[in-house]
């Protein structure tokens, strides 16, 4: 497994480019983009250098570019190649023919619009990135910056704070800011918002620090049934908000009764405490198997973007049904939308929504959840209260639950409507319609193999080799059977599966938690390398997919293919001598 | 597509063992047993030729046998290659050493178990298939025979009146019936089970006649969106029972209340009518491209065992609830049994069952059909009421319906516990446990190509190919999305997706029914052969496997991989000259 933080993802989306033609089609346009504005600004101001250099068809000074969507559409990171890095640091170099313009933070306000032009500040210095709105791989979210400082964006989203990023932001420099106005902005520059996060276990791997996005080692993952809450992995899109539990509230909207707020101890006391063991998964799980058939948008997950718990709270059910719910509510409402208390800057707060039936339904286990493995939740998984949404993406189940609203729409979110949906292999970032496809909810069947790792190998004197990982179904559906092959997909073997006692019969449709797999096969006796392979199968009898390409999609979200790892057979020691 | 008639698939069975080393490993065991059988008799008996026959290791004798399962288990087919038809046929001219011993039918009929041997009769003559009774394919059905006359059961399993057949249970034969004896038995020969049956649309490709099983012409599947019900697939288990609409009754058992006895006219009139468009589709749909990869047992269906139709009828729910049904019997009750009123010749009906919550759910939709398309349901789809469970296989949604048990208990039909369940490829008939699978309930994610057909051609000329097909998914989870691929899967394209207004916007988990879809893909320059691809994507996001042995499973259900169509590129006749 590789667990390749972003700047490694980035050095090898470089390799890829320059070794083999497999040129992302995502990125092309991108590329594209930065060919057409970088040549036509060189060459409209006069600066030599620029045409030679961008004429020569990417032979002497290809650069990559790659959009890291670490969650909200905004987060971005540029990689330019070495070359481009030289060719920018001598451009600098060139005769500067007047002192720059002074402008004041109020002439800097006045330029908030594609119409006005959009103007921004970066220590102390102006620039007008009009031109680049259209061209930002994030989208229009730059335009919340318009006409202020972009050091509060770019504490927000850390992966900014590239050098290639400044070189860039460098060459729509128009001037600087007056000494006074500079130190007004100055001593109202934000704190981090990511000062307060909280602690997190050593064993985390890291794929991106701010917002924090980070999964147990695939190694152990399959050791417990049950995810320790401290290596159970995360998925933050903002930054860890603060909660009080004295003064926090839970509003609810869109019942008759009108809006409705409770408090921690109401949710705790006025309803029955339900328990359910449910698996969560991130959309994006095995993303970095996708990156490798193409480049994709998004962070590099491994295979580890999954675990279990044990979640408890109030059931949605109940809450609803107490605070006005019936079922005439259903006659126009079809959706329940969920607003995290984690917000960006603009106080535009995470949000997703999932369909009313699944919120209403007592089989759909819909929880309030203020535990996870019978403690309060730790603050990386939502504090105090989060939305546990079993059987459903990740990216439902919102954490830090400050609003709930029943309603005759999905969430009109960020992550609802353009992002976390799938396409077909052949959409790029060019004719993608985020309208054409539905939010992902139910997940697919899905399963990987988390011993033995990738590279390693095995001894052929033990005559067998243990094969160990998990696998999951959305929707409720439960696992029914783990195929494993150790010759790529010609042999199959059908592995033990473990589950809790607990979790071992579910009711059907409520198989919310995932299995573990185990078995011992034998080596066959001339096999130098054998390719591990697995593949589970629900009790809908839906299966995984033989391969990733025909999945791939440019967000690389649901990533469930067979999963391969190959390892090496060594020879005994005495076998050798 | 090939729609194999039974014979053909046998022919078939037995040029690919003469071809391929790919042998089936559900039919080696069967052979083995086979040989051993003959085998041993031979040896045993003082024949001559035996040894010499089966110690050949089938290079100059080899033969193949296939059980081919019509439904009941005990619907068998074997095929002897040729040189061992004519090896038999010689074997009978042994010199016969006395007169066969003559028994009473009394005689025979003390002979009914495997303690006291397992005796048969057929046309006058008597055998003892005792030996035989562990080697059928069909499993121990054939002790439903013992101690009388084969002719009933193999008038109801026609299949069996098979050249092949009547060689095999020659060499069992122990003696012939007095001539009294045979007079009263044959005074009491049952008619043809099937004299009875309804006509049939010409256009139907029949698979097996008796019981009645056939699929619409693949080509005109897709041209329209409701399947008439004149060519709507049928697969029958038994003989169409003649069911009087006066005397009908259908028995309602398990509820608090006892057992209940509903007319036709009360469950018209006391119930809301209900009318939803649903899909059913059979577990063996696109078993034949299963064949291809290894003999299974099965009908060899081809792509066509699915068809959509309107049904109209009591809500399950409903009626349940009227008669007694509350949470409190869910506590204990978890499935709910439906038996037909066709039955074999012992008086076992067909029968199924479902889990409660499926039958109980609102949103389950299950209904109690009386019509299909808007008329009275025909008797090939179960006249006077059937079960309609959509989103659930076919063999779950009995027709004829004579009784429904709620119960803490699955079915204890064959059909439930020992057919219609999916294995791994690894599995094969000596290693099944029928325990060990879940009963096939949802089914997985499926689409077909109907247009073009396998090797026809398309004209160079006319730049693109229209192709066409259906796509359902079980379960009530809607289609979102096919891709579509001309080019072996390489490249993808997004077809476009049909469905009939009323059914446009299904309400989540509520998609009962399929969806067409048609795209015009252009033609590539310089494509002599097109190798045409679908895959569909529900709103789970599951997708169809690329291939189909990873799949493969010993009876041929769960047929769903990528499908697969080649056509020929032509160019025009002006290219030519």
């Amino acid at each position: 497994m590789q667990h390749l933080k972003p700047c490694q993802g980035l050095s090898q989306l470089f390799l890829i480019r320059s070794q083999s033609s497999r040129i992302s089609k995502g990125i092309i346009p991108l590329l594209s983009v930065w060919d057409r504005h970088l040549s036509s600004r060189w060459r409209s101001s006069g600066g030599h250098g620029g045409q030679k250099f961008f004429n020569n068809n990417g032979q002497k000074f290809r650069f990559a570019l790659a959009g890291l969507l670490a969650g909200t559409g905004a987060v971005l990171a540029y990689k330019l190649h070495q070359s481009k890095v030289q060719w920018a640091a001598s451009s600098v170099q060139l005769p500067v023919t007047s002192a720059p313009p002074v402008y004041t933070l109020e002439e800097v306000t006045k330029h908030r619009s594609l119409d006005n032009g959009v103007w921004v500040t970066y220590k102390g210095e102006v620039y007008d990135i009009t031109e680049f709105v259209s061209m930002h791989p994030g989208g229009d979210k730059i335009l919340l910056a318009a006409g202020g400082a972009l050091e509060p964006y770019w504490a927000l989203y850390a992966v900014h704070k590239e050098e290639h990023v400044l070189e860039i932001l460098s060459e729509y420099k128009i001037g600087v800011l007056n000494p006074e106005s500079l130190k007004r902005q100055e001593s109202t520059d934000p704190l981090d918002p990511y000062s307060g996060e909280p602690n997190r276990h050593p064993a985390l791997q890291i794929n991106s620090l701010k917002p924090f996005n980070a999964e147990p080692p695939a190694s152990v993952l399959a050791d417990s049934y049950i995810t320790p809450s401290a290596i159970f992995f995360k998925r933050n899109h903002l930054p860890v908000p603060k909660v009080d539990p004295e003064t926090y509230r839970l509003e609810i909207e869109g019942l008759p009764s009108g809006v409705v707020s409770v408090t921690l101890s109401e949710l705790k006391s006025c309803f029955p405490k339900r328990t359910i063991t449910a698996t969560l998964q991130c959309a994006g799980n095995r993303r970095s198997e996708m990156n490798k058939v193409k480049q994709v948008k998004g962070l590099n997950w491994g295979i580890a973007a999954i675990s279990n718990a044990t979640w408890s709270g109030a059931s949605l059910r109940d809450v609803l049904i107490h605070y006005g719910f019936t079922p005439e509510v259903a006659i126009n409402a079809k959706h329940v939308q969920f607003e995290g208390l984690d917000k960006d800057v603009t106080g535009t707060a995470y949000g997703a929504s999932i369909p009313l039936n699944k919120a209403i339904s007592e089989e759909g286990d819909v929880l309030l959840a203020y535990e996870m493995n019978g403690e309060d939740l730790p603050p990386d998984h939502g504090y105090p209260v989060r939305v546990v949404v079993p059987g459903v993406v990740g990216a439902r189940n919102v954490k830090w639950l400050g609003r709930i609203v029943v309603s005759d729409e999905e969430s009109k979110s960020h992550w609802q409507q353009n992002d976390y949906k799938g396409f077909s292999p052949g959409t790029d970032w060019d004719t993608v319609d985020f309208k054409s496809a539905p939010a992902i909810q139910e997940l697919p069947i899905q399963s990987a193999v988390t011993h033995p790792a990738e590279g390693t190998s095995v001894e052929r004197g033990d005559q067998e080799v243990t094969v160990k990982g998990y696998a999951w179904s959305g929707g409720g559906r439960e696992v029914v059977r783990v195929d494993v092959s150790i010759d790529g997909g010609n042999a199959w073997h059908v592995a033990k599966l473990r589950s809790s006692d607990l979790e071992q019969n579910p009711a059907p449709g409520r198989a919310w938690a995932w299995k573990l797999w185990e078995i011992d096969v034998p080596l066959p006796d001339a096999a130098k390398e054998l390719e591990i392979v697995c593949k589970a199968v629900d009790n809908s009898y839906n299966t995984q997919p033989d391969t990733v390409a025909p999945i791939w999609n440019l967000r690389g979200v649901l990533s469930n293919a067979w999963h391969r790892v190959k390892v090496k057979v060594k020879d005994d020691l005495k076998d050798q001598i």
